[in-house]
């Protein structure tokens, strides 16, 4: 990123974490997903939420605090990026910001386009909403599945007359055949709700809806086993809700549930889903102006890191 | 709360969580407990804190994170206030903030019109030296049982040459005969004393103490059965001090103690002690000032709302 | 706000400050704006920002530190509540907060409700943009004149496609007829721009735009004329966007532009408004959570208090 | 403060100056005045506010900053601690600290200790009620005279019915004959009040009243004449209440309120009141809870250093 | 910075500001400095602090914050990207950062590369000893002249046994006979010192020293006129600490020292420094971690646009 | 710490914990550590952090929350006063802070004569890197045993070219023959890296490596069996490096890592260390700048708390 004649190439990973600009976890810049096996992408957008805003600052925060992320993986001693091609394709652009219509065809261009090049995308949010229109781009042939990890079921209808808020993008992909609720786990979800319609759909839908209340009682490594049998070898996406965290773990979102999962649990949760056949994920609802600490950036960092492991060991399967 | 004259009434739950003035979990205000079932009260007093201050604004904090708490409890899928009618009455009004007498008679007294009204009062401090007074009011046929969440016992005798320091309420409770010790259960306790004069009081007047070394070791179920059992179906108050939890949780407090409850086993916790004959409860010691994420007043009042859900199963028993 | 059987009224201006649920001023609720002279109101709506957001959170966060406001004003030493009768009509309600079409119609019945009662509005934004819909329900009887404290002109005409940002209400106001621009002064303007289309719509238009330069060469004395030369005896507006102050003074808004003007002098241009035939007011872009030491939402509150005097003097004169 | 046989002797002002224990200005701890110039003591209550507290904890914190004050004065190049001896006494010591009768006389007894020895306090609050028990122990020989930094007159009668709150310091005073209410200055006085008792009170008993408006108006210049001319060569006590500061240079206090001092201006104005006859000063009312910038800490340990200075010429000149 | 096939090329200006890599102003990043006229560069180094760290976070935040920075100059309505080309080269690279003697030569090399293409730099520090280095790449044709905005002149020898001190640049420079002392001007001083070595280099010298008494004696105006004597039409570089303001313009810095320079006067002074002879600048200290609400970081962005516009021009006089 | 002629002597654990200067436990001060038991000492140095800097102002940050500790173990009901004596000797004095040499001599050389007195070393840091020169101290009699507490294993070789960063301590204490790796335990570690040279020099050179996983999976219970195991009788060193909590518990380190150790489990695991040959022990990397909440100091201080416990009943076997 920098006038460096030297013949030795500089490496980003061996500078110190807070030099340069913060792209996702060090990794270069680029205009193209050409070439590349995971398309790392931001969606600061939060023009969906029904509560505290803010996440628009997400991709931002989780980028800075994704250079205290370093390539080796202390479990698995794997490196994602001697696996596989990893770069920062920069934000999705809006032109039309205030227009829910607009965002929604932008955000959904932007990733076909990254899936026309055979990238699989990794995504920073934004409020939840991003992941509809995301699906719209990655599920062109035929629904796909999902592990989510969620303080909501995210599949409540209409809030304050619109169908596309950020507790909705779930009910809008089943509806319109993008994703398959028979493959489709929720997990972490609790709260108070002045309906149940939410969870309502969810169930009668057939996604796997587990509770706070059960994950406690099973303990991670059931909920594990129930999730991979969900999903199988389908084609598998994971969306990672930073409200599906305890908000000790993650202050910094804008609707945040009491009584969540831990990070010790959730790092074994993902650990556990490695060998799917993923084809995305994201990271979403951190919202910087509520994380004074700085906390829930360097977790969701982390998530994206842990997922990116995940996806590299799927991309070097599927060669 | 404010000019509507459409048809259909104005919901507050319906609206945005950030509108409106805040009042306890959008409940109306009201004036008098009459027709109450279950009266929300805010004491805005830390004049008895022995170290760090500001529970004064607890009521405030806790009022305006509550717009967060929705109606429909996740587990149960019950709504309180469907069972029962919820008002938030305002604060208690002192004359005389710094004469711990008048504070003590007018805390009483606003309690004992509630009582006298038939409604169960949940309380936001405020510090712990209000529950005093409180039950002055309450335990006007005997003295009642107790089920403490806390750090600290709050039944040593003088500090700095006051009897009614935040950490002697309990103390004066049994002397007074309001609390029956052998009805009391004290649970979280830890941190190191320089006397042992409280924990000492505590066992030797016959109260069960839970110190965190054995919540740790006997887990939450078996002391929820202890509660249950101590208890029994006599009267039964909740007293919540937020400093009974982890400051991972709850940091805004005036005496945190690490090593303390999760939001997970305290929620558990709560949830266990449904079909109690409760007729009372607070959340204390809640200090905004020490709360820069807010995630201390948040808690708070998701302990509120829990809580409000055991009284609304109360009250509904008791017709 | 609670039950108060004493034949001495309570009086929350004599309680302590930090007590009770934050009304604007301490003021009564009121249901309906009939039979009140100064109805102050909330509109917790930042869905039109086009950089940071938390606007939304100004009305709570302004009501909470208006408890700080007492009664009689040190320079006048005028009271005025004894001059007219003001009350918290609570926020404006929303039905479909997405929608920005919508918003603009609810606040306008809303405010036109407080019109057709005979009550002067005094609004706590919320961004910028609510005040076209405000000028809505105020300019029935043809344009009025405005004195703005602002950093942006904010006659910008379309942002992301978006003819309703809050960098565009007075292009819309006068385009619609509601704003005389040969009647509006536009005092503290600043801050690089990438057009100057909105400087130029201003000059153009006829507004008389005070650049921070010319502030600071002239100084307030001589710019208090010029407002009140301009606005003459016609029915005037005060427009206060917190982001005309400089940041030291209001760090708490989403586009903070530095070099702007002191809350001194700014305490001077409005007392130096005293006078005018004043119509309505509000105070917006306070962004409680880039606020946190809370002296945006004081600055706001504050200045509320001090064109709640000018109000109370025009009615009074009105009468 | 720790073992060193070096024959060079430790120079605090040498080393790092986030290093050691943080005595006020570096300065040696002592254990009586006996040989003291100057004592610098912290009185660590605030038991007397009417609104929010936290000033209790402004001993340590200005204490902490203070280590990065430095020796020489930038204007006059002259260094107090060559000019006299000066010591950290430590904190005034409670044993009643709910008890506002045995506060008062504690704070007598400790600073009745101090003037015994002949030492000239300079204190840090604490909130302003203390400076009543201050004089109580300074004006021995007949009332004092005063230079007094504030937003507020401090002479209110009483609040919620206690005559000791920090609203009336020097209503008590002027009443006890320790403040010669001709001799005293109040500078910064803004803000609206619910009575004009305090205001009236000053006036009225012939204390100079310097309102905002009149510093603005007239400048500092003039006001240091004014004030060098109302104390004249009679003993003289400056008490500086850091809310007589903008909250923009001083936002951690109780009871801020907007449109204050500027920094400069305070120090232009304390720089002018050298060769006076000064017997005693104080900061006050810097409470960290509410200062997460510490800046306020900074400013207040800042002011007492220039002081400091002040002081410790009237101590060369008395010799 | 992302894949955009569109025949529109993506325009980061019109892109809302929170979107996107920071880059410094959203400016390109480039890779050298070949046909760059104004090459802006991060030095994240606080390795000479003698304080208070973190201005290593400096560059990150800065550029964060230099989002907010739009094309137009308010005052000149020059736009700076018009008139010649700016290009953000990224960090300079450290590989020895414990190592004072490397760490000047790497910095010194990464400027001699800029200088060589013919670029002026613009800098975002860092700690003020950055500026050492960089005068080693500039001066290469003789000593240059320089104004200084800072509360510390920076020319004392040692501190802790170091001549590379953050202190002690400008004493370095003039030995080196890279700082011409009679070309210096030295605009903000103030704040205690333990011995007078700094001030009485400077003044011995021939350095003009302008302490904050003066400034405020004399006014800007005349400082300005000052400044530009004593530089002439020499090549001139601005080196901006940002503590020579005051901190509650910048509270955000290690070393604060209340009582500086205003934003607003900073602003005038900086744009009555047209039309000299530019050769490179600097906006320094800058320390995020001390910088909670980030007004410190958007100060700095700001000079650093405001000083832009200077060194554009001084680019398009020297075609 | 005051004048006080009173016949009971001052007992600073009966006065207000935020009152007084605040000593390392509310201990008293010694100038030498003959006499004493338990010498607390500060080390106010960071400058070997290769990540966020700031725990240089940890050793102040530590003491003040460290009044919060009062004196008996509420599991043990011992009282580490009553056992042993103990001191707070101030902070290690550096006169060379820069030159990473120097500091290691003078820590060193500091720690010597507290060896040589006979008194057991409890230190604050500081980042990491000060345990090396501590280990020169101690280890005169031949390598001495460590359980570390930590994410990560401290034992990498260079970085940056500095073979003394806060990665390395631990080889460079091999290397030394202070620390015998057969006789380690490192429990916590966890978090990706660059290369696993740091691990496999643990592992190959003899450490027991306690990664998360294997904490979690086993349980505390078993790790404190294995660490008994290892250090067996020998004389033991613990050093609890705070980064090895999770940074919901410990959110102010400069290298935080998720998933890490709660406070409780951490609380069990050092209080099962009891009865061991202790001979030192050290909390580090406390970086108050990132610690908004304050949580990590309290955190910091009472792990001090419990491992002096522990140093106490050592020190007691050892007569």
């Amino acid at each position: 990123m920098s006038n460096d004649n030297s013949p030795t190439p500089f490496d980003p990973m061996a500078a110190p974490r807070y030099s340069e600009l913060a792209t996702f976890f060090r990794a270069p810049l680029a205009q193209s997903a050409k070439g590349i096996d995971i398309a790392v992408i931001g969606v600061p957008y939060d023009g969906s939420v029904t509560n505290r805003p803010g996440a628009r600052h997400g991709p931002r925060e989780i980028r800075n605090m994704s250079s205290m992320m370093r390539s080796i993986h202390h479990s698995t001693r794997r490196n994602p990026y001697e696996i596989c091609t990893v770069a920062d394709l920069g934000d999705v652009r809006f032109s039309e910001v205030f227009n829910v219509g607009t965002v929604i065809t932008e955000i959904e261009s932007f990733y076909s386009e990254i899936v026309r090049c055979g990238a699989v995308p990794l995504t920073a949010g934004g409020d939840h909403s991003i992941t509809y229109p995301i699906f719209k781009a990655l599920a062109v042939d035929g629904p796909i599945g999902m592990i989510q990890i969620d303080a909501h079921t995210d599949t409540w209808d209409s809030f304050q007359g619109s169908k596309f808020s950020h507790g909705a993008p779930f009910r809008r992909s089943v509806e319109d055949g993008l994703l398959d609720p028979e493959k489709t786990i929720q997990i972490g979800i609790r709260g108070a709700q002045n309906t149940t319609e939410g969870w309502d759909y969810s169930i009668d839908s057939g996604m796997r809806v587990v509770f706070m209340d059960e994950l406690c009682e099973a303990g991670v490594d059931k909920i594990i086993g129930e999730a991979r049998r969900i999903v199988g070898d389908g084609p598998t996406y994971i969306s990672f809700d930073i409200d599906g965290l305890d908000p000790a773990f993650a202050p910094g979102t804008g609707t945040p549930e009491i009584g969540g999962i831990s990070t010790l649990d959730a790092l074994k949760l993902i650990r556990g889903l490695n060998g799917l056949n993923l084809v995305g994920a994201d990271v979403v609802e951190v919202s910087p102006p509520f994380d004074p600490t700085g906390v829930t950036a360097l977790t969701g960092a982390t998530f994206m890191y842990e997922i990116l492991c995940l996806l590299a060991e799927a991309v070097a399967r599927g060669r």
